[in-house]
């Protein structure tokens, strides 16, 4: 009995990441490794970034070379096809539960661009307005105008038109996409939902009916405007790790449906200010850098509130040097820093106390200021023209040129 | 524990009324008593029939006043509104199992038939091939052929095509009627509907995310084209009472969402030519009459398998008459046989014993076949164009007239 609770305690204080929450173990760190042995995805190994820029000819994005996208299922078999010459589709979506977003929310979108790009392939992206409503206390209202609200700061990323098609769940369920979804709802049980996502009996049937309209957008006869008589073209889906569950339960649907598995490409978490043990929360405002922060407020955020790695004092700094598997400073550099020898020469200084964290976070408030300008420029050129263009239900006749 | 187990047996022997399964307690009959007490619904009694009568000026139809129509809820408040000049709408429908409709089937459609008729309202009729692909080994395709099959018999009943829209879940769902959907998912935890409906962890997720779609055709903005601002159009659902837990779901949540609870207008069951245990079973041909039979197979069953409450021999016959509660000529002449003076001379000289089973079932034959011949003839003249104008998504502007 008392090994049991003992058992027990032991659980409680593992890392939780799903859909709807990420925390570390114990308040430590995301233990990335453990993450990749329980969800059962594959490492994504130096091998595979070589490949990615020798099929595309040109360099990895720096998302790929530093290990940001650091997981995933069968992008070596896309690869594989790719090699061959058959294209494949992307799928990436956003939930849309605030107005405004942070540089964690941009991650995945940022990649993506780059793999449309890279690869000339179509994008399909859904803003899951419905699954907010079922979440949050939201209005449908409310969820809809945050998707369109966010649909220009996805569209701000730099999107081919030609390439995209961006849609609200609440406009688009119906036709072949619910068909979908009646068909993966029928291949997965109460039980099973219940073992990958946590419900209890006490949630509403909304959440239980929700896993199936994450899943379809995986399997191409969900757009028949866009991929008639394509029903065995693949899907790669770039995203955050936490999303995973939805698409283990997809992968694991899709044959019995005589659809191809999705294949994914998972990333880290972008850290909050204050520390790396979970994802950026939205409801705490000084945990992150939003695209809408002017140079003044991230300035402000960045000095007051990035977790430091440097040493208490001056002298101990200069001995000791700065701690950078702990430094926001330098993992936000990482990200977003694209001048690899310029990030060495910090990472080396820094580590070795003759660099200082202000001089540091000097540096990181001009990288992260260049990116929101860079965003806020972008965004400001998007119109609800444009959105609607995205939004348009239409055939994209050289998506794949 | 002896106790315990007993009590396990006296539930198992109760009556089951639910959307699939209808059995009566040990072999007798459906107790309607009990289950209007059970769920929580009112007793139509003669005042109300009455009073249809008068606010109609035309006969209330057979089913009204031999009582098959037998329970409500609120139908005195849609008669309160109309007697006000407030119009309703009528919604009922239908899951397409299968190809013939069995007489039990037409039960439904024919009384709403004569509802909007009588009441000059606009109806919906919802066909739930979603529901028959996750509770039937079935394709979506033979699901939404069965559901073009069925209509031409629904629409065989006379419906008025200026005031009906039918639709098919797999065309339809989508829109402001998918907004509905997840705005009474919202509403409803897993524990509900287990209490209602008696799902289980091994069923799957499709069953569970179903009753919101047989729920919102009872609110008016499911149907954008039809009722646009109508917000608070009430509605009136005539069906078999074992559809009655889908409604009880539907009138808990509707409040919550500022909706009107949609009225009832609840039947008895049908009963199998074998006797009046529960409701015809679509898998047992010789238990019901099809709407496809010949007269010589009606003839057949009727003669054959007719359950008799007539005596083994004419002598105790003669002596004791036939017992009518359990004839099931009678119950269906009860249906059927327009002519109250006749019916009431059958029952009488039967009763008595003056008249045997066999006269009976010929007479029953008889009515039958015209029942069976009207709709033949009529769904003969039904054709693809016209099911494809039913279905067409488009306003009907003179619905109320």
């Amino acid at each position: 009995m008392e090994n049991k609770e003992d058992q027990n305690l032991l659980q409680e204080e593992e890392q939780v990441v799903n859909p709807w929450e990420v925390k570390a173990k114990d308040g430590g760190k995301i233990d990335y490794d453990k993450l990749i042995d329980k969800f059962g995805c594959q490492r994504l190994d130096q091998s595979l970034a070589d490949r990615v820029q020798r099929l595309t000819s040109r360099p990895p994005h720096i998302f790929l070379r530093r290990g940001v996208f650091f997981a995933h299922r069968d992008f070596n078999e896309i690869l594989d096809a790719y090699e061959r010459g058959d294209k494949f589709y992307l799928y990436t979506g956003r939930g849309p539960s605030s107005e405004a977003l942070h540089l964690g929310h941009l991650i995945p979108f940022m990649f993506t661009k780059y793999l449309q790009d890279a690869f000339k392939v179509p994008l399909v992206i859904q803003l899951t307005d419905d699954e907010k409503f079922l979440w949050k206390d939201l209005s449908i209202e409310e969820s809809q105008r945050l998707a369109r609200e966010n649909a220009k700061d996805i569209i701000a990323c730099g999107f081919d038109i030609s390439k995209t098609f961006i849609f609200s769940d609440f406009d688009y369920v119906g036709g072949a996409f619910y068909k979908n979804m009646v068909k993966v709802a029928r291949c997965v049980t109460y039980n099973k939902v219940v073992g990958i996502f946590g419900f209890t009996g006490e949630d509403h049937i909304g959440k239980v009916s929700f896993p199936p309209v994450q899943a379809v957008p995986s399997f191409p006869s969900s757009f028949p405007h866009l991929f008639p008589g394509k029903d065995d073209l693949r899907c790669l889906i770039p995203c955050a790790i936490d999303q995973d569950p939805y698409f283990r339960m997809t992968r694991d649907v899709a044959p019995r449906l005589g659809y191809q598995k999705p294949a994914l490409i998972e990333s880290l978490f972008f850290p909050a200010l204050q520390g790396e043990t979970g994802k950026m929360s939205a409801s705490d405002k000084n945990s992150a850098i939003y695209v809408t922060d002017s140079f003044k407020e991230i300035e402000t955020k960045v000095m007051s509130y990035a977790f430091s790695g440097g040493q208490d004092s001056k002298e101990l700094h200069s001995k000791y040097g700065a701690n950078l598997e702990v430094d926001i400073s330098i993992k936000y550099l990482n990200f977003f820093l694209e001048d690899d020898a310029e990030l060495e020469h910090i990472k080396k200084e820094y580590g070795a106390g003759r660099m200082f964290t202000g001089q540091v976070k000097n540096r990181l408030v001009e990288v992260l200021n260049e990116v929101v300008e860079r965003h806020r420029r972008a965004r400001a050129a998007v119109t609800d023209e444009m959105v609607d263009a995205f939004m348009a239900v239409r055939p994209l006749p050289n998506m794949f040129d």
